[in-house]
């Protein structure tokens, strides 16, 4: 039985005595700023009221509540505590550790008195390491707390720390079913699924396996059942994601969870052969083979979708999951400054289909080799690789974010990478690991739609690009006039807009360089400058969402060469003012949500188009193809015309098939196009039935230069 | 004691009644080949004699010979057996192991019957993996024999097997000394070296080290001994390869060995930052970090020197680590197809200051992670790491040969690979571990002077090339005419050359493509077709100096952006008639083993001259550079001249210094070229005193046609 408690916290540092509500799970800093009436974190820059608490020691208590019969034994069980925390029962220390993500059980029953138990959960101040620049994530460089909360260029340094994940009571006599692993495993030749039930009970235990509609395929005590033919688990898009119900049971208890067949492997993409010397080796395997099936990965990158963690639900989590699906997504990236969710998100993804690239909590630093982190590490992974591999969604492990690239230093000699691929292969062999992302032949970035300095239109440098996998790349918005109006002060909302400090504050200024991510100088090379906050997030929610858009269907098409696009990210911890996300914090979906969305609709027409801006006298040129990653072939007819103002002409027509997995290139359409007198649109329809259609809203401008038209003086 | 045995060997399948002498160390077939008195392996295709034993049963047997005293236990010690074998005492199994690099320590006291006891090992034909193509290399897919046995380019089917490495009885009683293992670690910061003494005996024993001069630095019975300011090992070029010696005694017996104190890591080398996106991953580290100070690594592929392995002795192997060292060399790469030399090596190459990079037999296959596999390879890797990590030459590991390579096939996720990596990480932290070679930033190849599909001239193309590392290059040379002769039947010498059996079976055909090693394709662009053997040697040995020469001063020239250098190959296992070799079989000084130890001086001068061919009418450049790799400054002057048939003409003089291991690039001469009737020979002299000057012998002629002044007709 289960026996949630009554918390109370308190800060021992700055009021020992003052005791305040807490809940669990949760966060202690969240409950305290409740307690003291914090003005509104997102307001602003209010997150800084937590600053003062970041070397602050926290405690919860709870005068045990629950009911044990004869026999039983009484657990204290925690899905993880973050983040360095002693447990103490009635004055006595029983355990110690350092890490959020592994889980306990301890056998209280010897130090109850069973009379008034108080159990306490000393919590450190926040880990920061020193020699790098303090108050950035350089302080993470030797722990496994996530490092974006130390302060990220979409998340505000905000440091918390608490019983982020489920904890209770639990008594326990001979019927407590504990140590339950069930571990599913397909055969090479997807024939013979193999299911493991390992778990420990001191009384006889039942183990069944039941389909999707409730049927039992095994019922008995075995602990090694082996399927024949088996339905197959599948990602979107690619079939269904079949998930089997495993029980385990004796005459008082059960426990139940779903497990699913499939095998993937990482295999090298499909490149031309180059015979020339010196010659260096060829690129890391990165193409998904999900059943035996070469499949085209797209999705996007996934981060914590709250500052506060610990008040996360199944609900917030779910929306999140099922936003992708509906976009057609088949994989997120787990992005290591997140570290990792809650442990019923892995169910969702198994449910929703969803591919998970799952990296441990190492990003943008040069993690030391001390024994100190090592230590850490290896329990912190250890605990991450055993809790989460029974999950069929979950696709691989990495070792965390751009650690191969100048910013962070680690290389294939670092110790900790070295490390986490022994862990892994130890424990979860058939899981491909890779060091870190990107690898030889995959890429990450551009993050705007235009910079001068990272080769001009991303549009275009992507079509000259020739990488394996983009497992990173992003177009940003302004957010939403309405949502942004609650959290940047109306005296900031002038233009031009102030280098003031809730515009800084919300990453508008100063987050990865100085025009990141209200991006001015990005606006400046297309447009006249906005007057409004409303034109602001016109102009630069249209690039959003044809940049992705153009993105996105530029990998479909560079298949199989390229297989893989995932956007960075998908969601906000919470309100920027700019920020590369398809969604709004905490899910207010941007106009490129729905772009990207069509983008990755299994079978579509699409343009390859040069550039965004088309000036009058130019032949405006556009390649025509049919995408298709939907498992079977496909075909279509399309009409291709363009609307230039009021007018459209007919371009051609064309009939195209396709095979299952596999893109047919078309024909090239071109219209010279003719004068205008301002700015206009021009908008590429591609005129289809079943769905397959698309559009594409481009700019259309009598000169090179940018026209202000409503103030006839022109901006470069 | 150590008691050395008779042996008489037997082939259990052909004549198991017919015993024959056996040498141990050994090879069985080779016993066996003197007792059938097999023509000379060398001559023709002789070598395919061995061919018919390759699925054999053989047999050791010895009546056991020794003194025991009282109390004293019955060993039976190897280095290692090749490949798959048991170990029968008296009739009864007591071991059975796969695998040739693994050592053994067998008590047989308990089997022993004090009369005529008879020790027999029974050894297993050679493994053989089904599915490739039969007879060829992919036939050791799974298992750890070194893989050129089985067929490469330059080495011709022979598979051996036997008592490779010293084996022999051993009475050992209390005093006997057991499980030494002695090792040195030096502070990151070079001041403190401690040495750890790792043994077994009943007896109390003392501990000592002494420095060269054989004086002690400490004695007594610590086990753990810490050293201030150590004498430091360095590598042939930096410093001295400083040994201590280690001594372990007690009142009867004592054991001792060298040890050296240095610290190497892999960096990254030193290349410039990109800022565009999409952003890949940057270079592997492969800059050689000793003692905290970068080195350009330059060397040499060190391959078997002879086909029977169990044959070698200290003397041959000394003669090549002493060449190389001559030569300026401070690495050898211990290429994957080659296993692993005898154990005496290591200490020469200790003594010689000459690194070593690693492999594991791993090379130009896709080895399969089958369990069986897996076991193998876990079980020899380990005994590899844990009998050589105290070695202070050991640079790094490296799981084998262009792994990552089209005609291999395994990439980062092969587990294999994965599980070398764990193995070194857990048995040999400190030292640096490499999937393959060559890794990003890294180049193999080219491995001709020309080549169409190669890219052209090999010279040009690396002054184009722009790798971190070149750990493999190759420029062949028909082998010298007296030694070639000795292999080749007169009847085949004739010209045009015959595609005949023995230039086919000693690799001047077919051995990599139809022209390797001959390469009468390359000469064919140079020169008019050789009408003698002496000819032909001259043109090719001509083209291998120069450009090895060339090859290695460019690498050189490109410090810090590369910083390794090793030429395929140093030596090879047999007389072939053309390699790439700087010593012909055994150990035969080729014109290019000279101008490579030119090239390799610490200081030089070096000029970086755009192609081989100069013709009349054209300007000629040279670009001058001082080169030094010394751990000094280096300053000198140099005459730089032009010989042109009987004429010198003066170009410049340059005075130049350069810091410790830093380059100095100079001014570029330029000489307009004269008419002249025939071809000729141009010479650019860099005058200079101290050992600075160069000389580069290229060609010069009237068209770029070659012309052929003998016969008075055009060869293309």
């Amino acid at each position: 039985m289960r026996f949630d408690q009554v918390w109370n916290g308190r800060n021992c540092d700055k009021n020992p005595t003052e005791w305040f509500p807490a809940s669990v799970p949760g966060n202690i800093q969240y409950d305290y700023s409740v307690f003291h009436q914090f003005e509104d974190l997102n307001y602003s820059d209010n997150y800084k009221q937590f600053l003062p608490l970041e070397d602050d020691h926290w405690e919860y208590q709870a005068v045990l509540s629950y009911n044990k019969e004869e026999g039983e034994r009484v657990f204290f069980v925690s899905g993880g505590i973050d983040y360095k925390y002693d447990v103490i029962i009635n004055g006595e220390k029983i355990y110690s550790y350092e890490g959020m993500f592994r889980g306990f059980e301890l056998d209280l029953t010897d130090n109850l008195n069973g009379k008034e138990d108080l159990l306490t959960v000393h919590i450190y101040p926040h880990p920061k390491s020193t020699g790098g620049r303090p108050n950035t994530r350089d302080e993470v460089d030797q722990s496994c707390k996530p490092p974006l909360s130390y302060g990220w260029d979409f998340n505000p340094r905000l440091l918390n720390s608490g019983m982020w994940e489920e904890a209770y009571i639990e008594t326990r006599g001979v019927s407590y079913i504990g140590d339950v692993e069930v571990l599913a495993k397909l055969s090479e030749d997807l024939k013979l699924g193999t299911v493991t039930f390992d778990f420990t009970c001191e009384l006889p235990c039942e183990t069944a396996i039941y389909d999707m509609d409730g049927n039992p395929v095994y019922r008995g005590t075995d602990r090694r059942v082996t399927l024949e033919d088996p339905n197959l688990w599948w990602c979107n898009g690619q079939g269904v994601p079949y998930l089997y119900r495993w029980e385990i049971k004796n005459e008082k208890e059960s426990k139940s969870g779903n497990l699913g067949f499939r095998t993937l492997r990482l295999v090298r993409n499909k490149r031309p052969r180059l015979n020339t010397f010196p010659k260096g080796r060829y690129d890391a395997p990165i193409t998904v083979e999900l059943n035996g099936r070469r499949i085209f990965a797209k999705g996007t990158n996934w981060v914590a979708p709250a500052l506060f963690w610990g008040h996360l639900d199944e609900e917030i989590y779910e929306e999140h999951v099922r936003l992708a699906y509906e976009a057609h997504m088949n994989m997120f990236r787990m992005h290591a400054g997140s570290g990792r969710p809650k442990r019923f998100f892995y169910d969702m993804c198994d449910r929703y289909g969803i591919l998970l690239w799952q990296e441990f909590p190492l990003a943008c630093n040069n993690y030391r080799a001390t024994p100190h982190y090592l230590g850490v590490l290896e329990s912190e992974a250890t605990a991450m690789i055993t809790d989460f591999r029974h999950h069929p969604c979950l696709a691989l492990w990495c070792g965390g974010n751009e650690l191969f690239n100048d910013w962070s230093g680690m290389d294939d000699q670092s110790h900790a990478l070295r490390l986490l691929n022994k862990l892994c292969y130890e424990l979860d062999y058939e899981r491909p690991f890779l060091y870190t992302s990107p690898l030889i032949g995959m890429a990450h970035g551009g993050y705007t739609f235009y910079a001068d300095h990272q080769g001009g239109e991303t549009l275009q440098s992507f079509q000259k690009a020739n990488n394996t996998a983009y497992p990173e790349f992003g177009i940003p918005s302004v957010t939403n006039a309405k949502l942004l109006r609650k959290v940047i002060p109306a005296e900031e909302i002038v233009f031009p807009i102030p280098y003031s400090k809730s515009w800084i504050a919300h990453h508008g200024f100063d987050a990865w360089g100085r025009e990141r991510w209200l991006c001015q100088d990005t606006l400046a090379h297309y447009f006249p400058k906005a007057t409004t906050l409303e034109e602001l997030v016109e102009q630069s929610e249209w690039l959003q969402a044809e940049g992705y858009r153009g993105l996105f269907e530029e990998m479909r098409r560079q298949w199989p060469y390229c297989s893989m696009a995932l956007n960075w990210c998908f969601n906000e911890p919470w309100t920027t003012v700019g920020n590369n996300t398809l969604l709004a914090f905490p899910s207010h979906k941007k106009p490129s949500y729905y772009t990207v969305k069509s983008a990755l609709r299994p079978t579509l027409f699409s343009a390859k188009i040069g550039k965004f801006v088309w000036i009058a006298g130019e032949t405006f040129e556009a390649e025509l193809w049919l995408l298709n990653d939907a498992p079977a072939a496909a075909e279509g007819k399309v009409r291709a015309t363009l609307t230039l103002g009021d007018e459209t002409v007919e371009l051609l027509e064309w009939s195209a098939k396709t095979e299952a997995n596999d893109n047919k290139q078309g024909p090239t359409v071109r219209f010279k196009l003719p004068k205008v007198d301002g700015v206009d649109r021009l908008t590429l329809n591609l005129i289809a039935e079943n769905g397959l259609e698309n559009q594409y809203v481009y700019q259309y401008r009598p000169t090179k230069k940018v026209v202000d038209l409503r103030a006839n003086n022109g901006v470069e």
